[in-house]
Protein backbone atom coordinates (compact mmCIF):
# COMPACT_ATOMS: atom_id res chain seq x y z
CA UNK A 1 0.00 0.00 0.00
CA UNK A 2 2.85 2.40 1.05
CA UNK A 3 4.51 1.94 -2.54
CA UNK A 4 1.22 2.19 -4.38
CA UNK A 5 0.49 5.56 -2.67
CA UNK A 6 4.08 7.11 -3.46
CA UNK A 7 4.17 5.28 -6.71
CA UNK A 8 1.03 7.27 -8.12
CA UNK A 9 2.25 10.82 -7.48
CA UNK A 10 5.76 9.98 -8.69
CA UNK A 11 5.55 7.99 -11.89
CA UNK A 12 3.77 10.12 -14.45
CA UNK A 13 2.78 6.91 -16.40
CA UNK A 14 1.30 4.77 -13.29
CA UNK A 15 -2.12 5.69 -14.96
CA UNK A 16 -0.62 4.26 -18.42
CA UNK A 17 -0.52 0.68 -16.16
CA UNK A 18 -2.95 -2.00 -16.16
CA UNK A 19 -4.12 -2.97 -12.29
CA UNK A 20 -1.85 -6.16 -12.93
CA UNK A 21 1.34 -3.81 -13.75
CA UNK A 22 0.61 -1.46 -11.20
CA UNK A 23 0.84 -4.72 -8.39
CA UNK A 24 3.82 -6.38 -10.17
CA UNK A 25 5.61 -3.40 -9.83
CA UNK A 26 4.89 -3.02 -6.31
CA UNK A 27 5.46 -7.09 -4.91
CA UNK A 28 8.71 -6.11 -6.91
CA UNK A 29 9.26 -3.50 -4.34
CA UNK A 30 10.97 -3.15 -0.96
CA UNK A 31 12.90 -0.17 0.99
CA UNK A 32 16.26 -0.84 1.96
CA UNK A 33 18.09 1.13 4.18
CA UNK A 34 22.39 2.15 3.85
CA UNK A 35 24.97 3.36 6.17
CA UNK A 36 26.92 6.45 5.33
CA UNK A 37 29.82 5.17 2.79
CA UNK A 38 27.94 1.90 1.89
CA UNK A 39 27.75 0.55 -1.72
CA UNK A 40 24.55 0.17 -3.11
CA UNK A 41 25.56 -0.95 -6.60
CA UNK A 42 28.69 -2.11 -7.40
CA UNK A 43 27.96 -3.30 -10.87
CA UNK A 44 27.42 -6.56 -10.90
CA UNK A 45 24.61 -6.69 -12.46
CA UNK A 46 20.45 -5.17 -12.56
CA UNK A 47 20.66 -3.59 -9.03
CA UNK A 48 17.84 -1.93 -9.48
CA UNK A 49 15.90 1.67 -9.32
CA UNK A 50 16.29 3.23 -6.59
CA UNK A 51 14.32 6.12 -5.50
CA UNK A 52 15.60 8.38 -2.67
CA UNK A 53 13.40 8.51 0.53
CA UNK A 54 15.88 10.28 2.90
CA UNK A 55 19.86 10.59 3.01
CA UNK A 56 21.95 11.27 -0.50
CA UNK A 57 23.33 9.11 -2.60
CA UNK A 58 26.76 9.17 -4.90
CA UNK A 59 27.42 8.20 -8.44
CA UNK A 60 30.77 7.19 -9.35
CA UNK A 61 33.45 5.46 -11.68
CA UNK A 62 36.39 4.11 -10.70
CA UNK A 63 39.51 2.89 -12.07
CA UNK A 64 41.24 0.26 -12.03
CA UNK A 65 43.82 1.21 -9.79
CA UNK A 66 41.09 2.66 -7.36
CA UNK A 67 41.02 6.23 -8.73
CA UNK A 68 37.61 7.87 -8.03
CA UNK A 69 35.41 10.75 -9.86
CA UNK A 70 32.18 12.03 -8.49
CA UNK A 71 29.54 11.84 -11.87
CA UNK A 72 26.82 13.50 -9.41
CA UNK A 73 24.72 12.97 -6.38
CA UNK A 74 20.97 11.74 -5.66
CA UNK A 75 18.72 13.60 -3.30
CA UNK A 76 15.49 12.71 -1.90
CA UNK A 77 13.34 12.58 -4.75
CA UNK A 78 15.61 11.31 -7.53
CA UNK A 79 15.55 8.36 -8.63
CA UNK A 80 18.71 5.89 -9.92
CA UNK A 81 18.38 4.50 -13.43
CA UNK A 82 22.18 3.75 -14.56
CA UNK A 83 21.99 0.94 -11.49
CA UNK A 84 19.30 -0.51 -13.43
CA UNK A 85 21.65 -1.49 -16.58
CA UNK A 86 19.01 -4.39 -17.75
CA UNK A 87 16.52 -1.60 -18.37
CA UNK A 88 18.89 0.71 -20.52
CA UNK A 89 20.82 -1.38 -23.48
CA UNK A 90 22.32 1.51 -24.86
CA UNK A 91 24.43 1.95 -21.56
CA UNK A 92 27.57 0.05 -21.66
CA UNK A 93 29.46 1.81 -18.80
CA UNK A 94 30.13 1.02 -15.73
CA UNK A 95 29.28 3.28 -12.22
CA UNK A 96 29.23 2.89 -8.71
CA UNK A 97 26.70 4.36 -6.34
CA UNK A 98 27.25 4.32 -2.58
CA UNK A 99 25.60 6.06 0.44
CA UNK A 100 27.14 9.73 1.06
CA UNK A 101 25.21 9.81 4.50
CA UNK A 102 22.37 7.61 5.95
CA UNK A 103 19.90 6.87 3.58
CA UNK A 104 16.34 5.36 2.98
CA UNK A 105 15.50 4.65 -0.66
CA UNK A 106 12.78 2.55 -2.43
CA UNK A 107 13.70 -0.27 -4.43
CA UNK A 108 12.30 -1.49 -7.49
CA UNK A 109 13.21 -4.72 -8.84
CA UNK A 110 15.16 -4.46 -12.57
CA UNK A 111 13.93 -7.21 -13.88
CA UNK A 112 10.41 -6.07 -12.84
CA UNK A 113 10.53 -3.07 -14.14
CA UNK A 114 12.05 -3.95 -17.84
CA UNK A 115 9.24 -6.22 -18.22
CA UNK A 116 6.64 -3.96 -17.14
CA UNK A 117 8.96 -1.13 -19.66
CA UNK A 118 8.78 -3.32 -22.64
CA UNK A 119 5.11 -4.14 -22.45
CA UNK A 120 4.18 0.07 -21.95
CA UNK A 121 6.24 1.98 -24.06
CA UNK A 122 5.61 5.62 -21.65
CA UNK A 123 7.64 3.68 -19.28
CA UNK A 124 10.33 2.69 -21.53
CA UNK A 125 10.39 7.01 -22.44
CA UNK A 126 10.16 7.33 -18.64
CA UNK A 127 13.70 5.38 -17.79
CA UNK A 128 15.35 6.68 -20.93
CA UNK A 129 14.68 10.37 -20.11
CA UNK A 130 15.73 9.81 -16.46
CA UNK A 131 18.75 8.89 -17.31
CA UNK A 132 19.60 10.78 -20.47
CA UNK A 133 18.73 14.12 -18.19
CA UNK A 134 21.94 12.95 -16.34
CA UNK A 135 24.07 12.88 -19.19
CA UNK A 136 24.04 16.56 -18.57
CA UNK A 137 25.09 16.52 -15.15
CA UNK A 138 27.88 14.41 -16.36
CA UNK A 139 29.04 16.85 -19.29
CA UNK A 140 28.92 19.72 -16.81
CA UNK A 141 31.91 17.58 -14.43
CA UNK A 142 33.75 16.69 -18.15
CA UNK A 143 33.67 20.53 -18.98
CA UNK A 144 34.90 21.37 -15.56
CA UNK A 145 37.96 18.24 -15.70
CA UNK A 146 38.71 19.33 -18.98
CA UNK A 147 38.54 23.50 -19.67
CA UNK A 148 38.71 24.25 -15.48
CA UNK A 149 41.99 25.48 -13.51
CA UNK A 150 41.80 22.98 -10.48
CA UNK A 151 40.92 26.36 -8.80
CA UNK A 152 38.07 27.14 -10.06
CA UNK A 153 37.06 23.16 -9.71
CA UNK A 154 38.03 23.20 -6.11
CA UNK A 155 35.85 26.41 -5.51
CA UNK A 156 32.57 24.93 -7.38
CA UNK A 157 32.75 21.58 -5.07
CA UNK A 158 33.06 24.02 -2.10
CA UNK A 159 30.25 26.29 -3.31
CA UNK A 160 28.14 23.13 -4.06
CA UNK A 161 28.91 21.39 -0.57
CA UNK A 162 27.66 24.54 1.72
CA UNK A 163 24.75 24.63 -0.52
CA UNK A 164 23.92 21.19 -0.28
CA UNK A 165 24.33 20.82 3.52
CA UNK A 166 23.10 24.39 4.09
CA UNK A 167 26.22 25.38 6.25
CA UNK A 168 29.50 26.97 5.75
CA UNK A 169 32.05 24.56 7.12
CA UNK A 170 32.64 21.37 4.87
CA UNK A 171 33.81 18.68 7.45
CA UNK A 172 34.63 16.44 4.24
CA UNK A 173 39.07 15.33 4.76
CA UNK A 174 41.66 17.10 1.63
CA UNK A 175 41.65 13.28 0.46
CA UNK A 176 37.78 12.66 0.08
CA UNK A 177 37.60 16.01 -1.98
CA UNK A 178 40.71 15.03 -3.98
CA UNK A 179 38.27 11.46 -4.91
CA UNK A 180 35.47 13.55 -5.81
CA UNK A 181 37.42 15.79 -8.37
CA UNK A 182 39.40 13.02 -9.09
CA UNK A 183 42.89 14.07 -8.42
CA UNK A 184 45.30 13.59 -5.35
CA UNK A 185 45.23 14.76 -1.98
CA UNK A 186 48.12 17.12 -2.35
CA UNK A 187 46.29 18.81 -4.82
CA UNK A 188 43.23 19.73 -3.28
CA UNK A 189 45.82 20.62 -0.01
CA UNK A 190 47.88 23.21 -1.93
CA UNK A 191 44.60 24.85 -3.26
CA UNK A 192 43.12 25.08 0.16
CA UNK A 193 46.45 26.86 0.98
CA UNK A 194 46.16 29.31 -1.53
CA UNK A 195 42.51 29.98 -0.49
CA UNK A 196 43.61 29.90 2.58
CA UNK A 197 46.34 32.77 2.30
CA UNK A 198 43.89 34.77 0.64
CA UNK A 199 41.31 34.91 3.35
CA UNK A 200 38.85 33.18 1.52
CA UNK A 201 38.97 29.96 3.70
CA UNK A 202 40.04 28.76 7.39
CA UNK A 203 41.19 25.32 7.57
CA UNK A 204 41.19 23.54 10.92
CA UNK A 205 40.66 20.33 12.36
CA UNK A 206 36.92 20.82 12.80
CA UNK A 207 36.80 21.30 8.25
CA UNK A 208 37.13 24.05 6.36
CA UNK A 209 35.19 27.24 7.09
CA UNK A 210 34.15 29.69 3.98
CA UNK A 211 34.95 32.98 5.35
CA UNK A 212 34.83 34.84 2.49
CA UNK A 213 31.91 33.32 -0.17
CA UNK A 214 31.96 36.11 -2.59
CA UNK A 215 35.59 35.77 -3.65
CA UNK A 216 35.30 31.57 -3.86
CA UNK A 217 32.07 32.86 -6.28
CA UNK A 218 34.02 34.73 -8.25
CA UNK A 219 36.70 32.45 -8.45
CA UNK A 220 33.89 29.77 -9.58
CA UNK A 221 31.95 31.83 -11.93
CA UNK B 1 11.14 9.24 -53.33
CA UNK B 2 14.87 9.49 -52.51
CA UNK B 3 14.33 9.92 -48.82
CA UNK B 4 11.15 7.59 -48.38
CA UNK B 5 13.40 4.91 -50.03
CA UNK B 6 15.74 5.09 -47.56
CA UNK B 7 13.96 6.22 -44.41
CA UNK B 8 11.53 3.02 -44.93
CA UNK B 9 15.14 1.00 -44.53
CA UNK B 10 16.49 2.92 -41.88
CA UNK B 11 14.35 3.98 -39.23
CA UNK B 12 12.97 1.83 -36.91
CA UNK B 13 9.83 3.42 -36.54
CA UNK B 14 8.71 3.92 -39.84
CA UNK B 15 5.90 1.51 -39.63
CA UNK B 16 4.34 2.82 -37.37
CA UNK B 17 3.68 6.31 -38.80
CA UNK B 18 1.13 7.47 -40.57
CA UNK B 19 0.65 8.03 -44.25
CA UNK B 20 1.01 12.02 -43.28
CA UNK B 21 3.41 11.60 -40.63
CA UNK B 22 5.97 9.66 -43.31
CA UNK B 23 4.87 12.73 -46.09
CA UNK B 24 5.45 15.12 -43.48
CA UNK B 25 8.83 14.02 -42.06
CA UNK B 26 9.87 13.57 -45.92
CA UNK B 27 9.32 17.03 -47.17
CA UNK B 28 11.16 17.99 -44.50
CA UNK B 29 13.71 16.56 -45.50
CA UNK B 30 16.98 17.73 -47.21
CA UNK B 31 20.82 17.08 -48.50
CA UNK B 32 23.44 19.14 -47.46
CA UNK B 33 27.15 18.77 -48.71
CA UNK B 34 29.46 19.75 -45.97
CA UNK B 35 33.36 20.95 -46.96
CA UNK B 36 36.17 19.47 -44.99
CA UNK B 37 36.09 21.68 -41.76
CA UNK B 38 32.76 23.15 -42.32
CA UNK B 39 30.49 23.73 -39.48
CA UNK B 40 27.35 21.47 -39.48
CA UNK B 41 26.17 22.83 -36.02
CA UNK B 42 27.10 25.57 -33.93
CA UNK B 43 24.70 24.91 -31.28
CA UNK B 44 22.51 28.27 -32.20
CA UNK B 45 19.18 26.38 -31.96
CA UNK B 46 17.95 23.19 -33.29
CA UNK B 47 19.58 22.32 -36.57
CA UNK B 48 17.86 19.03 -37.35
CA UNK B 49 18.97 15.63 -37.25
CA UNK B 50 22.27 14.21 -39.20
CA UNK B 51 22.51 11.10 -41.10
CA UNK B 52 25.63 10.68 -42.47
CA UNK B 53 25.41 9.58 -46.32
CA UNK B 54 29.38 9.59 -46.80
CA UNK B 55 31.95 11.29 -45.49
CA UNK B 56 32.69 11.94 -41.44
CA UNK B 57 31.33 14.29 -39.13
CA UNK B 58 33.06 15.12 -35.65
CA UNK B 59 31.33 16.25 -32.53
CA UNK B 60 33.05 18.69 -29.90
CA UNK B 61 32.78 20.68 -26.60
CA UNK B 62 34.49 24.26 -26.77
CA UNK B 63 35.18 25.87 -23.77
CA UNK B 64 35.28 29.79 -23.61
CA UNK B 65 38.82 30.08 -24.26
CA UNK B 66 38.46 28.40 -27.91
CA UNK B 67 39.99 24.85 -26.17
CA UNK B 68 38.30 21.92 -27.85
CA UNK B 69 37.91 18.37 -27.05
CA UNK B 70 36.34 15.95 -29.53
CA UNK B 71 33.32 13.92 -27.56
CA UNK B 72 32.81 10.88 -30.66
CA UNK B 73 33.24 10.67 -34.70
CA UNK B 74 29.80 9.83 -36.56
CA UNK B 75 30.67 7.79 -39.93
CA UNK B 76 28.37 6.60 -43.05
CA UNK B 77 25.44 5.07 -41.10
CA UNK B 78 25.33 7.44 -38.02
CA UNK B 79 22.73 9.60 -37.15
CA UNK B 80 23.37 13.10 -34.97
CA UNK B 81 20.81 13.63 -32.53
CA UNK B 82 22.35 15.96 -30.11
CA UNK B 83 21.95 18.34 -32.73
CA UNK B 84 18.38 18.64 -32.77
CA UNK B 85 18.37 19.58 -29.06
CA UNK B 86 14.64 20.37 -29.42
CA UNK B 87 13.79 16.84 -29.95
CA UNK B 88 15.40 16.14 -26.50
CA UNK B 89 14.42 18.31 -23.30
CA UNK B 90 16.64 16.51 -21.35
CA UNK B 91 19.44 17.63 -22.91
CA UNK B 92 20.87 20.93 -21.82
CA UNK B 93 25.19 21.23 -22.73
CA UNK B 94 26.57 22.67 -25.85
CA UNK B 95 27.97 20.68 -28.39
CA UNK B 96 28.92 21.75 -31.67
CA UNK B 97 29.36 19.43 -35.05
CA UNK B 98 31.80 19.96 -37.76
CA UNK B 99 32.54 17.55 -40.97
CA UNK B 100 35.79 16.20 -40.67
CA UNK B 101 36.37 15.37 -44.38
CA UNK B 102 33.71 16.55 -47.24
CA UNK B 103 30.46 14.72 -45.80
CA UNK B 104 27.16 14.54 -47.26
CA UNK B 105 23.98 14.67 -45.32
CA UNK B 106 20.35 14.02 -45.40
CA UNK B 107 18.71 16.63 -42.80
CA UNK B 108 15.38 16.64 -41.44
CA UNK B 109 14.31 19.51 -39.44
CA UNK B 110 14.42 19.50 -35.61
CA UNK B 111 11.25 20.83 -34.98
CA UNK B 112 9.42 18.99 -37.70
CA UNK B 113 10.75 15.53 -36.19
CA UNK B 114 10.09 17.06 -32.68
CA UNK B 115 6.16 17.14 -33.50
CA UNK B 116 6.30 13.76 -34.80
CA UNK B 117 8.09 12.31 -32.18
CA UNK B 118 5.20 14.12 -29.66
CA UNK B 119 2.46 12.08 -31.52
CA UNK B 120 4.61 8.97 -31.90
CA UNK B 121 5.90 7.43 -28.95
CA UNK B 122 8.30 4.95 -30.75
CA UNK B 123 9.44 8.21 -32.71
CA UNK B 124 10.25 9.89 -29.13
CA UNK B 125 12.04 6.61 -27.61
CA UNK B 126 14.57 6.28 -30.87
CA UNK B 127 15.35 9.81 -30.40
CA UNK B 128 16.55 9.21 -27.07
CA UNK B 129 17.65 5.51 -27.38
CA UNK B 130 20.76 7.07 -29.71
CA UNK B 131 21.30 9.71 -27.65
CA UNK B 132 21.46 7.55 -24.41
CA UNK B 133 23.73 5.25 -26.71
CA UNK B 134 26.54 8.47 -27.34
CA UNK B 135 26.20 8.73 -23.16
CA UNK B 136 28.50 5.68 -23.35
CA UNK B 137 30.90 7.22 -25.83
CA UNK B 138 31.59 10.21 -24.00
CA UNK B 139 32.13 8.25 -20.34
CA UNK B 140 34.68 6.59 -22.23
CA UNK B 141 36.36 9.89 -23.36
CA UNK B 142 35.59 10.75 -19.45
CA UNK B 143 37.45 7.99 -18.44
CA UNK B 144 40.59 8.07 -20.39
CA UNK B 145 40.53 11.91 -19.42
CA UNK B 146 40.08 11.21 -15.81
CA UNK B 147 42.01 7.84 -15.89
CA UNK B 148 44.79 7.28 -18.09
CA UNK B 149 47.75 8.77 -18.58
CA UNK B 150 48.81 10.97 -21.76
CA UNK B 151 50.89 8.02 -23.26
CA UNK B 152 47.74 5.88 -23.42
CA UNK B 153 45.32 8.30 -24.75
CA UNK B 154 47.84 9.41 -27.39
CA UNK B 155 48.52 5.43 -28.19
CA UNK B 156 43.79 4.82 -28.41
CA UNK B 157 44.20 8.22 -30.35
CA UNK B 158 46.73 6.82 -33.14
CA UNK B 159 45.50 3.37 -33.19
CA UNK B 160 41.47 4.69 -33.75
CA UNK B 161 42.66 7.09 -36.62
CA UNK B 162 44.67 4.27 -37.90
CA UNK B 163 41.35 1.74 -37.78
CA UNK B 164 39.13 4.31 -39.29
CA UNK B 165 41.25 5.82 -41.77
CA UNK B 166 42.20 1.98 -43.24
CA UNK B 167 46.05 3.44 -43.49
CA UNK B 168 49.16 3.02 -40.89
CA UNK B 169 49.68 7.22 -41.49
CA UNK B 170 47.95 9.43 -39.32
CA UNK B 171 48.39 12.93 -41.55
CA UNK B 172 46.80 15.07 -38.78
CA UNK B 173 48.96 17.96 -37.24
CA UNK B 174 50.57 17.59 -33.39
CA UNK B 175 47.97 20.68 -32.83
CA UNK B 176 44.68 19.18 -34.17
CA UNK B 177 46.05 16.02 -32.23
CA UNK B 178 45.87 18.36 -29.14
CA UNK B 179 42.38 19.64 -29.60
CA UNK B 180 41.21 16.05 -30.40
CA UNK B 181 42.55 15.38 -26.86
CA UNK B 182 41.63 18.55 -24.97
CA UNK B 183 45.67 18.92 -24.33
CA UNK B 184 48.34 21.44 -25.37
CA UNK B 185 50.40 20.54 -29.00
CA UNK B 186 54.05 20.65 -26.77
CA UNK B 187 52.23 17.18 -24.88
CA UNK B 188 51.41 16.11 -28.07
CA UNK B 189 55.06 16.70 -29.82
CA UNK B 190 56.48 15.43 -26.45
CA UNK B 191 54.50 11.92 -26.31
CA UNK B 192 55.73 11.40 -29.77
CA UNK B 193 58.90 12.08 -29.59
CA UNK B 194 58.98 9.42 -26.69
CA UNK B 195 56.82 6.99 -29.13
CA UNK B 196 59.41 7.78 -31.79
CA UNK B 197 62.81 6.69 -29.77
CA UNK B 198 60.85 3.96 -29.14
CA UNK B 199 60.72 2.69 -32.65
CA UNK B 200 57.00 2.99 -31.93
CA UNK B 201 56.07 5.42 -34.67
CA UNK B 202 58.22 7.80 -37.50
CA UNK B 203 57.52 11.68 -37.64
CA UNK B 204 57.93 13.17 -40.38
CA UNK B 205 56.75 15.84 -42.69
CA UNK B 206 54.01 13.40 -44.62
CA UNK B 207 52.74 12.32 -40.71
CA UNK B 208 52.88 9.94 -38.35
CA UNK B 209 53.69 6.71 -39.49
CA UNK B 210 53.03 3.50 -37.10
CA UNK B 211 55.22 1.34 -37.46
CA UNK B 212 54.86 -1.07 -34.58
CA UNK B 213 51.13 -1.15 -33.80
CA UNK B 214 52.03 -4.11 -31.68
CA UNK B 215 53.72 -2.02 -29.20
CA UNK B 216 51.37 0.99 -29.58
CA UNK B 217 48.74 -1.16 -28.15
CA UNK B 218 50.51 -2.52 -25.33
CA UNK B 219 50.66 0.71 -24.19
CA UNK B 220 47.01 1.81 -25.08
CA UNK B 221 44.97 -1.53 -23.53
Amino acid sequence: MEFKLFYEEYFPFWNKLTKQDKEYLCENSSVAYFEKEQAVHDNTGCSGLFIVKSGRLRLYMISEEGKEITLYRLSPGDICMLSASCVLQSISFDVYVDAEVPSECYVINGLAFKKVSERVLEVKNYALEIALGRFSDVMWIMQQIVFMSMDKRVAIFLLDEITENKTDVVTLTHEQIARHLGTAREVVTRMLKHFSADGIVEVSRKGIKIIDKKKLQDIAY
